[in-house]
């Protein structure tokens, strides 16, 4: 038996509400499995999957309290099962998502669609003591994408740990803690899943930090244009320190005719080679068709209102050789694609860090706030 | 001036109906232009879209009579405008479809689906005089998909030839008259625009000339899971001597969750990696999705009646990584191609003779009729 390990995490024990839900405590680590690692979070990007949920209703599809979220999170390796090849202790990692490795879609090289994706993801497994249990069983809920990073040490599934040793520092780790979610899903869509070329026009809808990351692979692939669409000036800024050529704000539109209008005149008439949708809000998903040029592709990235449908008319769809393509995470497997992104960040290629904020871990309650105001594209909290 | 070419031609003067709006006549050809080539056509398959646009009633769009079809034509080049690179005299020519060559779709590689492609290949060009017209003015239209190659002679636009000189005997040619549309569709769908590999499965629907193609491509893929579904026993039967590992016979089912049923119990449950939907029927474009697994690609070949719509959820599409793809002419673009089909062919490992069946051109009603009745996958006359 090792020596057992107390560290603080945030526990959502109700819905988030207005913060109160949530709350920092002492907890209690049980022991990890043959597969299972302890690491040592030092940092962890809140993203709005972790608020959507720490903030659904007792008893709707993958909820679950009290439990741990947090899926952006890199550290340090601390203890690792039996099993574990990926890393030692003492290694510096990045955590990513979770995949079961067995099915027919993970091995055909397509892990973020695994076929237990949604519960292996959302529903986790128990993986802390409350500070008042004295039971032998746990009582909170970890395993959040594999990890729940919102804890300043937690129990990790090895499928989900990308060992970055030798390539990052200290203060590169509180940088890159997104890169195994929202950054891998915006770049990848770009670099992994639809590889335009320098000709191809890009045309990115909603500059979250999931948008941003798509403009920064849209410029990695030399694309000469970039349309960046937000509502946020703040974010169009960004967009074009990042690469963007164009940025189109829709704050002051009557209605979104005008954005194809303007994405056409931008495209020569044509339409957006790829269109990556990174809003989820269905007045644009249903024009993101009509921004996209014939033979083109167009990427539903953002997360749609449940039950919400697109329909198209199917013969001129055949005709217009368009590719509807559904993606998470860009459909990248981590252990692949989070040290690319490691060595353009380190040449200066991929500059992260101007998207993210860094917050204390107590201040996670102004991180939230700043995130969901637009405040800030990606805060960060450090332990 | 050149001596004018007099030839048979199959002229549609109205609608088909029962064969009685179309008839072999003797006309002749105008003078070429820079681009253009006279080519002696010796043999010519005939395709459902010949038959559709010779059906149509007057006033539909793209709908032109007087006019001559055929789209699958391969001959001899006899002469060449001064612009004309392509061939000599004397070469071995296959055809295929039109397109602009100067539009950014064309220019990125896809010039199936290039922005004019529909007036270009329905419509064409005025290129035939009838028989009793002795003005300067020709009054029949040619140039269905730039060739119109339902006629001993014809002229024919540069960019829709094939030069095949040097790989192909005369008897080569009456069988490989289709390569430049069906057959190029079906197996394109699968060897140029999804590319399965061998532990992937394919699942065509509809075993036209079309889906047979299909089942060839995947048999090259080397894709060990191939399944074939008609509702008629003779072309499961050709499938399975092109290479399908399972058929499903769709004519006793009460309704269409038993074939979703078959399809998934002969892919583990998970549906196909790449579906092929070659009927163009709505209730089975329905389907489609549920029979194509996570991160699959399903690609829409068949021609769907106009208006008719497919709805999904936008959230579980997302997730699904699913790709819904139109194409034309499998994306191919035909001087890249057709020469790759023809190779295949001369390598034994294309077997698009069991596909055709030969009529002479006089017996083109009956060639048309037994392609409508099933009787023949792919009807090619010779001149």
């Amino acid at each position: 038996m090792a020596e057992p390990i107390s560290t603080r995490a945030i526990v959502c024990r109700k819905p988030i509400g207005d913060g109160e839900g949530w709350q920092m405590e002492t907890v209690r680590l049980r022991e990890i499995e043959d597969d299972e690692l302890v690491v040592r979070i030092v940092a962890s990007g809140i993203c709005h999957t972790d608020v959507t949920f720490g903030s659904l209703t007792v008893g709707t599809p993958f909820t679950h309290y009290p439990s741990v979220k947090g899926h952006e999170g890199s550290g340090y390796v601390e203890r690792v099962g039996p099993k574990v090849t990926v890393a030692q202790p003492g290694d510096p990692v990045l955590l990513s998502y979770a995949f079961c490795e067995t099915c027919a879609i993970c091995k055909a090289g397509h892990p973020a669609h695994c076929v237990v994706s949604t519960p292996m993801n959302f529903l986790g497994y128990d993986a802390f003591f409350s500070e008042d249990n004295a039971s032998e069983t746990p009582d909170l809920r970890g395993g959040f994408f594999s990890q729940s990073s919102f804890a300043n040490w937690t129990i990790v599934k090895q499928h989900s740990v990308v060992n970055v040793k030798g390539t990052v520092s200290d203060a590169d780790l509180r940088v890159l803690a997104p890169l195994g979610c929202g950054i891998q899903t915006g770049s990848a869509s770009i670099v992994h899943l639809t590889r335009p070329g320098p000709n191809d026009s890009v045309l990115v809808l909603g500059l979250g930090g999931v948008g941003l990351s798509a403009i920064m692979g849209a410029k990695l692939q030399g694309c000469t244009t970039i349309i960046g669409v937000d509502r946020l000036d703040s974010r169009l800024r960004v967009a074009r320190e990042l690469g963007a050529t164009h940025t189109i704000d829709t704050s002051n539109m009557d209605n979104l005719d005008e954005l194809v209008k303007q994405v056409q005149a931008l495209t020569d008439g044509y339409g957006a080679a790829v269109t990556i949708e990174a809003t989820g809000a269905m007045a644009i998903i249903r024009k993101g068709l009509a921004m996209t040029r014939f033979a083109g592709k167009y990427v539903q990235v953002g997360v749609a209102p449940f039950g919400e449908e697109l329909s198209f008319e199917v013969f001129p769809h055949m005709t217009s050789g368009r590719h509807i393509i559904g993606t998470v995470e860009g459909d990248a497997t981590p252990s692949e694609f989070v040290p690319k992104m490691v060595a353009w960040f380190k040449g200066g290629r991929f500059p992260v860090d101007k998207l993210v904020r860094l917050y204390r871990a107590e201040e996670w309650h102004e991180a939230v706030r700043d995130m969901e105001l637009g405040k800030t594209v990606k805060a960060v909290i450090t332990w």
